[in-house]
């Protein structure tokens, strides 16, 4: 059969004419009153950004569409490019080879392949779908638009009547699909969660609703007539989050209220059907949102829930979700933040461990939960314009997101170790992993970075990150605007912003002063402007016209960060920052070779001199390199346990060579660490 | 039925005419040659110590019998009276309310309750039988031999005509009977290695040889027919090592040569059927023992294996297993053992960390992997007389051990951490586990003690532990000898030891000296030995005659101990040791309290500083504590990361006050550290 046949067959109007049609009807914001052939989808889709937040009554900033901004050559340009010819294109060739479509062309009777691949295999397509949904919008990518579009129709004939679309819970086992354990384990809504994200994103990106629509089928035909409140509805729970945040982007795709409301009551989870206190640590769902106190449990479960926490926030304006999203905010950064902005320490569980346990050869920084990290703070952002969590995000983006794909692109780190001793035979960098959450999840990152660059609100316009780029966009008022971005950001300090609205006008342009840049010059046309305060928006008021300029000079001195005391590896130890890079020194960068196999070369810094830094053309694909005075202990006593420690160890003086903390593991495998025992000499 | 009725008519001639019979008469050694109702058991059961060492032709030491040493009124005592009135019959209550007997009844149509427990339940019943197998060698004990001799009535009842006896792998699993997958993790040969040690001690004690032939037949019925290098014979893998150990000291309880050879085979592991990398690492078999380089995996599978080894060596001598052991038992000291003497860092998987991943708070550090340190090191000591093993068994008795029952015998630590913030929750004591297996080897460890206090050789007698005690028994010589020991070890640092042969005799009194005692003084008969050496075995050669008497003084001065600086963990931490016993900071004793509430208490200890002692008989059972000049910072800055470290912190100056380990967590929660942070002031 033909699944095009089938699959458009069972139209929307089916679905709407049964349960959800009157609700949808009489929650239809204005905008949706015109239902075309895509229903009551937004028709403006080209005005959405990663998340459409331009009509969420709590959102203080507005989301720009990737399409606004265009990345041009500079640090992101690189990365970005090689995302969409070797990273995307060889992560389809990876689904294909380990059979991920093959599980929905067996369902059409076209393979006849077994079913491979975890429970959360349909995943990895849909965000992979989402990568190139990103990608189109920066480029036509006629090739991947061809195969992303097979991809599509391939997946969407794969659902049944009902509208239940999944891969594995068919056959033999149909009969789990969503009982309370495969809820709990099956991730089934998960896969759901990540087929609406990656359908929202190829819908705006191309307007193609054909797997929306299908998301929606799910949605209105299975999951709302099914789970929920109502006494014929059975309870539900996330199991892994991700549905919450899937489910408040399709209400702001549709204007359709019952799935903000499903969110909702996922996020308060289901009193009939408690959890065990161990899946409610570890499932970070199943109970009120607004009870918990602290991160805690699988960290990106957790950092997931956040995010749809904060989108319901922006939509509800619930006091006690934002209050708890703040309570959770001040423990990450307080206890659980990896200077790289990575989270979750523990690989045992993937887990947040206690307030201060961040270890570093053994850290887990799972690539997916440096994202969500990102994610959540995206929505915090937004519901605030608070630069404190631009500064994580900005973090997070550098280091512990940027470390988790290769130079080359096609491989990638699904843990992110802030030290690595080669001896133990890990091998962090790999093109593919069973589980392979991560590889599509930084692609679809990449992908939609210039939707991260800037935010509008009544007042003017923000500008979060710093690059070679170009807006073409509007203020709120309706009056186009370009903003011109020159720099050599992140390695060198100096930005160029020209703005151009079509016309004159007063508004604020909020340029963030990053909370690393301590001494810092910002003029408009030529003029210093006081009161430039690190870790703040800086607005500049004015009747802007064309023509006018600002000039951003930021502090780019190599730092010496300290870790609290209370983070035990980390005692004794320092790392190098310079700009929103973090550093790391591998062994095979020093000069003097160590002379054991202990984990650690047995390097120190010397906490007094200063670090220089040059610029390295055609190092790790260009990279400005740190170089601090140290020594290299030769004669470290090989004792586990000793009445006292040599005060001098014999040493040889040396300079420590540092690079980029995302740029390590691209050469042979090597020694490596983020924090360095120093002396204070 | 009665299962006596059916357990006796299957006798061993049953089996001894079949299969083992041939091999095992032609192996028979001398004194087995006179063959009772007790087949082929040594009849000289009263001889026979913790490891039956007497005939090891690699045994440079051999066991004394725990009968042969009467522990009185000093350091032990209260634990090993405890242990006979507390510990071992509240255990039993456990056993029997968890229906661990039931599982047993059951299969004898005595029980309608279904099996409960994980695979290796039937283990835990062994264990305690071995508990109190060796505590009759000290006592009657009328009412636990009474109990004990029920419960091995019902045991053997369940026993299967084949000789197979398990209570899990019966009615519809009887078919996963060693399949591959069950070898690998059902614990089946672990359960039996266990039912082996508990029967010998409790022939040992008792010359009761019921439970002992109920083992012979699985061996000699089940096991050798089925498993083993032959043809005709099925692969063999530990899965669960413990059952090398158990063969061996069947061996030595019977002479039959086929149990040896069968351990050695499984040491060897089975070529014909290989174990994944994985299960290499974690189960610690299925290779040769040989090919090991180092301690890794699940840390009691490693040390029961190395048990295993040590006892395969010292029945053949092979050097390449002696090589091997030394190998890896460098690679503990170096870089696994704790300063408590606990081992397996890993809560993941109960494993080993890395080189130097000795974590204080997540330590796991498994009551049952300290006693396998003790136990591997007690072969290692009796393989080579040196005194470095027996330093490394009295720093986990004193302390990693010591610390898994509590103060009253009743509750357990299954993990003995080196920190504990009670703000996590975590329980650490509990009465039950429902994998128990630490509680009955914590039982059967000290009711087992008195068989570790001494050795002999053809030269002598070894003195390894001290405390009040008489030694009745015999030099190689055949003279008997006693040996009292009067001291107040390890409160106090003097030992007199009164030395009484039935007739003068020239031998050496070997009497050791810990490592950590390095200013000692040695005299015999009042007069001053030279050459005292720390971390040895001082020999005393002389014709000693009744009379004699050794006196030794210790160095009982308090010590600070550093850890490598490769643990991360301890960098900038100091631990207090004094004598064997290492010493830990609860907060409820300090004078002044934290104010907040992280994972430590903000303490530093000043490092120029001495140490005061203060025995305090009232304070947990009676211990010595120590009293170390601090402060209380108290102005720590909250923030995760930034730019310098404050030079100095605002503090308080305080004493701060230090119980042993081992007695920590027997009042209210309370925050603990072992290593505590120092100041060099």
């Amino acid at each position: 059969m033909n699944p095009m046949d089938t699959a458009q067959k069972i139209s929307r109007r089916t679905f709407l004419s049964t349960t959800a049609a009157a609700t949808a009807a009489m929650a239809l914001p204005a905008w949706g009153a015109g239902r075309g052939s895509t229903g009551v989808l937004d028709p403006d889709w080209k005005e959405m950004g990663v998340i459409a937040t331009r009509k969420s009554p709590y959102a203080k900033l507005h989301s720009v569409p990737v399409r606004a901004v265009t990345v041009e050559t500079g640090f992101w340009s690189a990365r970005r490019e090689t995302n969409v010819t070797a990273s995307i294109p060889s992560m389809r060739e990876e689904l294909l080879e380990h059979g991920r479509m093959d599980n929905f062309l067996r369902l059409e009777g076209k393979s006849s392949a077994p079913q491979r691949g975890p429970v959360y295999s349909d995943s990895d397509i849909y965000k992979w779908l989402e990568a190139v949904g990103f990608a189109l919008e920066s480029s036509p990518l006629p090739e991947l638009r061809a195969q992303s579009g097979t991809i599509i129709q391939q997946v969407v004939a794969a659902q049944e009547p009902s509208g239940y679309l999944n891969t594995y819970y068919v056959g033999d086992r149909s009969s789990q699909r969503m009982q309370w354990q495969v809820q709990t384990t099956g991730h089934e809504l998960y896969n759901i969660g990540h087929l609406l994200q990656g359908a929202i994103a190829y819908y705006r990106a191309t307007g193609d609703p054909t797997l929306l629509e299908a998301g929606m089928r799910f949605v209105d035909g299975f999951l709302l007539p099914g789970y929920g409140p109502g006494a014929n509805q059975q309870p539900i729970v996330a199991g892994h989050p991700e549905i919450e945040m899937a489910l408040i982007e399709l209400y702001r795709t549709t204007g359709n209220r019952q799935y903000l409301d499903l969110a909702g009551y996922i996020l308060h989870g289901d009193a009939r059907k408690p959890l065990t206190e161990r899946q409610i640590v570890y499932m970070f769902c199943g109970i009120p949102f607004t009870q918990r106190t602290k991160l805690e449990g699988h960290a990106v479960r957790a950092m997931y829930a956040c995010c749809g926490a904060a989108d319901y926030y922006l939509e509800t304006g619930d006091p006690a979700y934002w209050k708890t999203l703040n309570t959770l905010w001040d423990d990450l950064v307080a206890h659980q933040l990896y200077v790289t902005g990575g989270v979750g320490a523990r690989s045992d569980g993937e887990a947040f461990g206690n307030a201060y346990e961040l270890p570093n050869e053994r850290a887990y920084g799972e690539s997916c939960a440096a994202i969500g990290n990102m994610m959540w703070n995206w929505r915090m952002l937004s519901a605030s314009g608070d630069a404190k969590f631009t500064d994580v995000m900005e973090r997070a983006l550098y280091n512990g997101i940027n470390s988790g794909m290769s130079l080359s692109g096609t491989m990638y780190c699904y843990r992110n170790p802030l030290a690595f001793n080669p001896a133990t035979g890990d091998k962090i960098r790999n093109p593919w992993y069973d589980t392979t959450c991560c590889p599509p999840n930084l692609e679809r990152t990449f992908a939609s970075l210039p939707g991260y660059f800037y935010s509008t609100s009544p007042e003017g316009v923000y500008v979060h990150f710093y690059d070679n780029s170009t807006l073409q966009w509007k203020l709120e008022s309706g009056t186009a605007l370009t903003l011109r971005q020159q720099t050599k950001y992140p390695w060198e300090g100096t930005v160029r912003i020209a703005v151009e609205p079509a016309s004159a006008e007063e508004f604020t342009l909020f340029v963030r002063i990053p909370e690393w840049s301590k001494q810092n010059s910002v003029n408009v046309n030529g003029k210093e402007v006081p009161g430039v305060t690190a870790g703040r928006y800086l607005p500049l008021r004015r009747r802007w016209s064309s023509g006018d300029s600002v000039e951003i000079v930021f502090d780019m001195s190599p730092q010496v960060v300290h870790a609290n005391p209370a983070v035990a590896d980390d005692r004794g130890r320092v790392a190098l920052q310079r700009g929103p890079v973090v550093y790391c020194m591998e062994q095979l960068d020093q000069k003097l070779s160590a002379s054991d196999s202990a984990d650690f070369p047995r390097y120190v810094a010397r906490l007094t001199e200063t670090t220089s830094s040059r610029y390295e053309p055609d190092l790790l694909g260009g990279v400005v390199t740190l170089h601090h005075p140290g020594a290299l202990l030769t004669a470290a006593t090989p004792a586990l346990y000793q009445e006292s420690l040599p005060s001098q160890h014999a040493e040889e003086e040396t300079s420590l060579q540092l690079i980029p903390y995302y740029a390590w593991s691209n050469r042979e495998p090597s020694a490596m660490q983020v924090w360095i025992p120093y002396q204070q000499v």
